[in-house]
């Protein structure tokens, strides 16, 4: 068993990996942290849910000194910016870390501080970092002790994309990306769009231009095709708890135009087959994966029109989050990549 | 006062059309017509919100002829196929008529058959019919007696899509349409995939290539260019109601890249200025037109990109459906074009 | 058209208001007040669904001296304990005031204290308000010009227990009154308890022994019984928007243990005869009085174990706010009783 | 590993227990059966989320005689009055029986027949059932061969009410049962009421003095208390997926009057020490409990009405259907009461 110290245990990503390692086979949390304001509070006063599960007290990043050398491996899960400030001295002292962050996603500083005008404090560390999507990256993520964990909107949107960018399916310069989050995506702090009553039954987008995952999906991306490619990405809150789905849109190169619908499944599927948590099947919906690591793909071609749609589903919280980190966890350590993630989706 | 009567009343948009017409200072409701099992039927006992307020019950159109001299105008409800049967019978009885289903929205037979897989036994009142969209339409249709109502997509597409194509401004081969809808576009009858249990906390796509409505965007939108125009045209179940977003993607074309946001927000204000549902604004979210005919529109440009963003939000059974059908009534009545559709969205 | 100021323009019921009052024939908004935070803000930077409907910026309750003399009647929507500390001048300077909180509900100061533990500044003042249900106080009401609008959990539980306790059928010290409310009666200020994912696909009870509105309801309906009287009463949160059930169970007096649901239902029909908004029938839903001013009751006799069972749903926006503020409005104004208040239910 | 055979897989308690039963350590599914319509098909084109977990096709009952050899226990999820025809053959083959629909939830056929107007062809069968309650029945179960698995209002309910009725604490004319379930309980057949948008945004009691599960209470109460006890019990729709919370009322004893929240707080929790699937604390939700087999209870009095007030949440399809199935298969067949049953609440 694994020793893990989770920093950001108040949240609804820090409190769904909670749930997953509870379960894990291999791990064990030996300590929590939270806000100030959580501070000395059991983490099941935070959560109830929780109650008979675990019953650990909240500490805060003042108290990782005296808590650092406890652990194994450290889970941050928090807003851009802070763990960029601790995680140095982590991985000085020998730990594992998997950030679920935005710090250690991108491997060029100059797009980093673009997207999140921030500087890193040490760059030896931030050298080392891996992007942490193991249907791409798996390889390098087994050799890693630093991930940057994917966002959310670009796990669905990259996992869905890569196939036709690598395969070279498309005219790259129109790719559309239409993601639709349930509201966890924006977190549990207060704020007066993410109320009830200014969701429910509603619709809208956000961010239309400016999202930043948009440039983590863009770096990446970028890799794959091995030359730049900039997507359009538009994020729209829908009125649901969890669950992602992208629906992209590019228009076929000409090369292609024949391609049938049996082509581009295959290709879909030859491209993940060893991926087991990626399933290829018609119009998947989010309810498919609530609660599980998967992520479900669809992909059609319009032939009259000459486009490609491909739709990508996930838990925003789980493979978006937890889930992911888990499965990063889980190949830096050497367990089954799977452990703990065999969660059956909760439908309805 | 005209007389009016409805077939198809037991429907979401029939029922939608009576709370509307109960309200309207020039029109009265004489009769209704439904299906079969509702026949003998109270309206309050298929809508039990509707006590106080309206006392009929519900004839079938096996009634028209006795019925069809008490009426100055008809509105029909129903699934495509059906009016097409019984329409040229009103308007040969000097009858005005408003159908939103499908039958008359195309004026060229082969479009219509390729869609709806249909012939129309009268040519002569097909060729009469005027797309009843009032904001690209209206002088045709204030000449008109009988009208096919825009359908529910068609008008949340056609009305954020049409000023970019009006204008020049995109490459009209990358228009790819991301629709939205509320549950209830899927109408009230029983279907395992509009159970609460199916479309709660959860969003997918379908009829991914092969959703009418398409065509009657790539239709319209062709009249409006001038020269054939075809989107992609996805549409998507969310969790809701009520409500439709269409969120519109296309490339820019090369010699309007330097189009501001301001820029083309004055053009979209300028397009709409004498259209008194049409609200300009950023990021429109469905539970602002909740319950009235207004569509409220966004647009953006992502500069980097060079792509346009429209966000197009109406509610799918007033301005989607039985709202615009008044509209049409006051336009080819000679009444005000907002009288009886002066609703304040519910919010929240 | 009289002049009207609202206070708490900013709130769910304060827009509410304004929806209703934009659209009534003899009232017409002057000035709107709300938190410092909006003080300068137009209303539709906070309401965009008001966009086109008005164009009033946000005032604060520091600007009253110099716009109370521009208005008839001021309607005020605000946490309890501000409304008393202003409402005194307004009343001196000859207006009309509604208050839609709690400050005016009691005519008895020690049964305030006991609940909000507060004092009233100005007795004389306190001595003329009158309890705003016009369906059992219409006499009073018209003669006021103070109004103490009802709570909105009182005003359904009131409605659907006053018959059972006027007509003595039941053994008063059974009444349990389980109530449900949607989301919004908890108001738009931000708290983690009503987010969107806190509250979405769950219910649970709260203040389950102290709720306030409890004393509001023994308070009144001991007034109607002639006796006092005291009800169990349970507020609970559920996932949606707006409306209110209260579900309201009592033994049935020894006496009485033969009437029939007949017999029941013919009560609740005459006690409500002269009620314009009062409709009775078998198990309403909240979604029959959605955007109206309607009380719908139902009500059951289970004979095997001589219990009545009361259901009563209202909107908790519009009969339990903003709609019954203005039937009051009407009332003391001697305009017709429905005056702007006709909406038919947004249904589904 | 015991070989399991499901009768009504195609339901959502039949799907819930697969899910359950794919991750059970001591047990194997060997066959699925479900109605004619789904004969032949795979289970995962029924349910798209369960590709990649089992790949088992649907039969039906009519396959029994050839299916029933190869399994040492069945499941049966189906409408009353059909397993009953089918139950005695099993358990003669020498077959363990668990049944979630209600043939076997009373030993007294007369019960049975007032409620469900039924006879038993085999009453020597009946006559071993067990109520499947472990809370309550642990040491009958432990025995038994056949259970007769408690309905999911009649699980919350009864579990919430025990402790006042075994311990002499309350009036047992008084009790009123408030139950508010998510729209999963009445299942995935097709019926306009649960159509998505009749029960989105809305709640509405049913079945206010007649509902089945008001009879199963009852009986079980009786036995719980040593005497007749007939509760009132009112089930609502709200607009959820998963969930019940029963909210409980009754008046105190006189003898009782004393007593505190802490003191019956500490009756709960001695009634349920042995208990895993038991957890006391205030104002418990059903997001709480969403995918477990847990049943939390609050418990409060109001001392000032002499009133006590019970919330009992339990996770319909779970502990109140196919959790607790398994809960009872793991006691009959000798193995940890908790086995396959420690998921943790997917919050939010």
């Amino acid at each position: 068993m694994i020793k893990i110290g989770i920093v950001g245990a108040g949240g609804y990503a820090g409190e769904t990996l909670i749930g997953i390692l509870l379960r894990h086979p291999e791990a064990k949390i030996v300590w929590l942290m939270s806000e100030e304001a959580h501070k000395g509070k059991k983490i099941t006063e935070l959560y109830p849910h929780l109650k008979g599960e675990i019953d650990l007290v909240c500490q805060t990043l003042d108290d990782l000194d005296k808590n650092l050398g406890s652990v194994d491996l450290v889970f941050l899960a928090l807003p851009h910016g802070i763990a960029l400030n601790y995680v140095p001295k982590m991985i000085k002292a020998g730990k594992k870390v998997v950030d679920l962050g935005a710090d250690y996603r991108f491997d060029d500083e100059a797009v980093f501080k673009k997207w999140y005008n921030l500087d890193h404090p040490d760059k030896a560390v931030l050298a080392e970092a891996v992007f942490g999507l193991p249907e791409l990256f798996k390889d390098k993520i087994k050799k890693a002790r630093l991930i940057g964990n994917p966002g959310c909107y670009p796990t669905a949107s990259i996992l869905g994309t890569a196939p036709l960018v690598a395969k070279n399916l498309i005219d790259r310069s129109t790719i559309m990306i239409d993601a639709k989050s349930g509201v966890s995506g924006a977190g549990r702090g207060v704020k007066q769009t993410t109320l009830y009553c200014e969701r429910n039954d509603g619709v809208m987008a956000y961010a239309v231009t400016s999202h930043r995952h948009m440039g983590e999906v863009d770096h990446i991306l970028s890799k794959v095709a091995g030359e730049k490619v900039g997507v359009t990405f538009v994020p729209h809150l829908i009125p649901q708890d969890r669950g992602i789905l992208a629906t992209i849109y590019a228009k076929i190169t000409n090369d292609k135009l024949r391609m049938t619908n049996e082509g581009i499944i295959q290709i879909y599927k030859e491209f993940y087959k060893d991926a087991p948590f990626v399933r290829i099947y018609p119009t998947p919906c989010t309810k498919n994966v609530r609660g599980t690591n998967y992520c479900d793909i669809g992909v059609e071609i319009n032939r009259e029109k000459g486009t490609v749609i491909v739709m990508s589903v996930i838990d925003n919280l789980v493979k978006g989050a937890a889930g992911q980190a888990v499965q990063n966890m889980n190949l830096i350590c050497g367990f089954e990549e799977t452990a703990g993630l065999k969660q059956i989706a909760l439908y309805p």
